[in-house]
């Protein structure tokens, strides 16, 4: 359930719908808008009657929101989320681009990679230094070591790192490092985990799980929103399906349907997506053509010997070609590519 | 296996070679090339020794095909297969847009849709007289009734028509009628209608069925070659997987796939592949972004009234506004809207 | 909607309701039961009036049917469909196996299996003449030299056939042959085949389609109970998934499910659904543990050089100790296999 | 790789095997057989010379294990692995049923179930204390105080405890209670959590994922047998499908895949496999048939107001007559349900 008052409400008014809400065994929680004050409801609503608010001062609206997710839902609140990274932002008219090696694999090769990117006008770098792996015998990731370079990178070059976490043991480590921490796809329904992220109040990547509805991946964001983190990037990055030439089945469906369903802002993995690297620029127009606020993806400067994901990482030359595409995409759905102007035309 | 030939052998060596194929119990296909002759060839292939061939004159090269496809793969023809439909083309630069209604409804319905359409510059036509439908209680079409219907569009709006066939029975009035014979989703892995229908050399438009991985489809599409009926054009329109927000999941990741392993020009039908009307303009961008050759689109002029697919279908108005912005995507990719410029820019 | 009537309304009761029923558009059904008698109403039903037939002579109840599927519904027929074929049955306490080669691949083969079978007890030999493959370049069945050979199958060992029809130009032969009429998983949808299949008015093995629902498989086998054709067995032989250790994934849920849902009997081909031979044995327990009304499974004396689905194929030794298994099984699912103990207990 | 050496060996033989395997940057693996012993090598063993081992004391055969997961695979160790629980084994010739609510909801519902079950004889208890729910609104679970009435069944009714972790901060008092760990689907790839609980070297009980392969959980139970840790149950509870009649799609299939890939045993889900009550217990008796180690099924006295999953619970009274079932289906698959005759044939 959400209270609509003014913007400009008197700050008694406001204290007295929340304290009403606690008092009936619910929680707040002040949503951020530019036109209204919203105030959103969870709990056990069900019992909530809907005069008992109407009929407070300042109260414009009272709403009932039919989805299962309820702070991330469009329905709280109509306008997308931008979330402001200090001179760029995700979720509004710049397109973001997180671009990176799947693994921190050693200090030069970091560099090498993030200094191109950097040469490029890319302002988020991706890099794990923790890797989920399905076997135990893969790599695993410099870990400790990973994240010193990362934090290297960011202090000499002055890129925004995104990078994941995999415990709450490491978690710490991660946001010293990370402007963004990732949520991978295979901890999207570690709740326990993902909420101690929400709490850490950093912005949050969520990726899809590999079977999970889009349904599912809101419930997820649903848990960061109720630490009060609105700060959520989703990112679609394919799921499971019986079609074995591709990794896995990119689900751009999902990005009109997230779009409308919540607004938060959604990113693609198009080199997850379909794992094969000369499939992966085709894939990466598609998903801006459909509306998504960004892209993440996979680079390397020498993909034949990359620890992990070699077979789906765009070498910079490639990247750059698609950043010259995406430039020519990007206003016919209302979008821009910020840094590329400046940085790229001449 | 495939016997590479200069482009004007004479015709006893190529004879020659196409006797010598059968004399091992296999089948020559002559397949078109610009630049040069090739002779496809299946069967027990596994015996053939390749030196063989290479001594024959004007023999260039003789290819192993390692795919379970053989006439349509992109090892057999690297070129793209173009269809020539006087005037315009599909596969090509020229990007193909088939539109119309679910349904032939009434003559009233079907010439509103299709006047609004070629008034837009559309060229194809599509609108089903023969409707497979899941339950025998729905709305099964309105059969011959419904060609005759067609058969009017074309000849009073020079429109060529896309429609579907179900069984042999109605496949020569289809022929009649339609320029492009449309195999649906269900009957992908109907083989015997498939073989009749590629034995009758007219452009076939062959649907991906719902479970059917892409290389299913090419070895549906191999049956039809096997005809020696080249004109075929592919159709990604969504499988199933276990995503319930959308009708299908329309799999884009097809189309890089589609067109790196065969010559055929791959359509996409976001309408069938998303099932909800206000997602497919986005799904269409996306389309062409990863390098479709072209839309087949469902618009009615009144679709809460339609007697099929009601919900995925676009009103004129809206179809024009993706008309739009497609002319303004297409030449991004290399392509172009050869209607639109005449037609659409006053 | 359905109407109930006593079992021995008068005949003018009866064809009173049924003139009723057409007048309005709809049409009757007669649906057999041993207690009632049932007419079962398919049409647009949603504008009748149910007081309108409550007061009409002989009838007892009027029952609205949830379901999209009407005939085949348990609501339309609680108790079980049981097909009679002179001395065995389907669908009742006596479980029903049927088995055979994959293909008819000559008479001797067909003859030493046939044979084994025969000896076994077995009475429903399956095995094809015409086989569906998804490469053109793969054995496509003897075609008519396969039933000619089928038919004397039949008149010299007395064994019932089970054959798969692909096409209506060959409907009739087969029909002349076959003893249960088999649609393919990949015919499932093709509903031209399947309404002149059930029109044919021979008992039907429906085999459910690799992404079909179990609701889009029992709208399919309305089709041919909307012929008045009841005598269908619907056949579960395993779906497509993401997972490839197996052809396909055996999905069991969905026997309990049909008999919920529907009147008709339900078997299982564990040959399909799981693809290896050596796990053959155990999915077919299973199928007969969790309550399906028998077995079709894929036997071949020599499966290694088989010359389609050798690799799931039994040997007759390894048949003969399943069997063994399943007689002592059948009784605590109460079952009976009827025909194993006069020939196989001595 | 593994090496196979006699049971007998000389400590120092087997010691110079594990130092020479050490000394390849490789880590040895002693694993328990009863005529033989094996000693595992997981790493960089691609670069391994057979011979330099085939020469060494004691050593009798070494053995390429071929598929990606090592110490799990059958290969490793030809035997079933028996989990002894003193009195009760989980693996071998007795089946081992698991059952108790899905979740502990206050003292006297978990006592008043325990206890019915305590007198059918069951030993194993199920019952959540932490409950990982997709929606942050709905029940999470008792537990700390869930953990406390846990320990008190434990020791009041002498029952075994199996209940889920979902974080390392609640890992050590779980394994205070807990006699079997389970590991939920939705962490079965949160490979941190899976080795520390691997590491605590308490028997475990893997879930498999919603879109885990089989070989996907071989990996999983890869990284808890890598701790050294081989006391490791494997669960098959449903996969995510295109199929909407039911809750998940029981993949039976996986049991004999299972069975013959690895030598742990396997026990399946049923109430999550199908989410159905009424079709709970024929699925039970399938998984049985198709060679299940056992079962785990959520029982509740009251279902309609359990917390969660009262839809797939079965009430004593069904689950005593299931047993009875399940108790006639043993010997034909050589299980026996050892607890049942001494307590319920009176």
């Amino acid at each position: 359930m959400l209270i609509i008052m003014g913007l400009n409400s008197p700050r008694q008014d406001i204290d007295r719908v929340k304290q009403k809400i606690i008092s009936l065994n619910c929680m707040p929680h002040e949503i951020p808008g530019s036109s209204k004050l919203a105030i959103g409801i969870t709990g056990p609503t069900h019992l909530f009657k809907e005069e008992d608010f109407q009929i407070m001062h300042s109260v414009q609206e009272v709403v009932r929101v039919t989805k299962k997710f309820k702070l991330v839902s469009r329905q709280m609140k109509s306008e997308d989320t931008i979330i402001d990274f200090g001179g760029h932002s995700i979720g509004g008219k710049e397109l973001c681009i997180i671009a990176g090696p799947c693994s921190v694999e050693n200090r030069e090769q970091t560099f090498e990679i993030a200094g191109q990117l950097k040469e490029m006008g890319i302002n988020f770098f991706r890099a794990g230094a923790y890797k989920p792996r399905s076997s135990p015998y893969t790599f695993q990731g410099l870990k400790e070591k990973g994240l010193e370079i990362l934090s290297d990178v960011k202090s000499k070059l002055g890129l925004k790192i995104v990078t994941e976490v995999m415990n709450s043991q490491s978690l710490p480590g991660v946001c010293e490092v990370a402007d963004i921490i990732q949520i991978g796809a295979r901890n999207m329904q570690n709740y326990s985990l993902i909420e101690e992220i929400g709490a850490a109040q950093k912005p949050v990547l969520l990726k899809r799980g590999m079977s999970a509805t889009v349904e599912d991946l809101l419930l997820s964001a649903e848990y960061i929103a109720a630490q009060n983190n609105y700060n959520i990037i989703l990112c679609e990055r394919g799921i499971r399906t019986f079609e074995t030439a591709t990794r896995n089945t990119l689900d751009l469906n999902a990005v009109p349907v997230i779009k409308q369903w919540s607004h938060l802002p959604v990113i693609v993995d198009p080199s997850h997506g379909v794992g094969i690297w000369d499939k992966v620029s085709p894939m990466a127009l598609a998903a801006i053509a459909c509306g998504a606020d960004g892209l993440m993806i996979e680079v390397h400067h020498d993909p034949e010997n990359a620890l992990s994901d070699g077979a789906q990482s765009l070498t910079p030359k490639k990247f750059k070609e698609l950043l010259n595409k995406i430039n020519e995409l990007a206003p016919i759905v209302n979008k821009e590519l910020k840094f590329y102007e400046t940085t790229n035309s001449l």
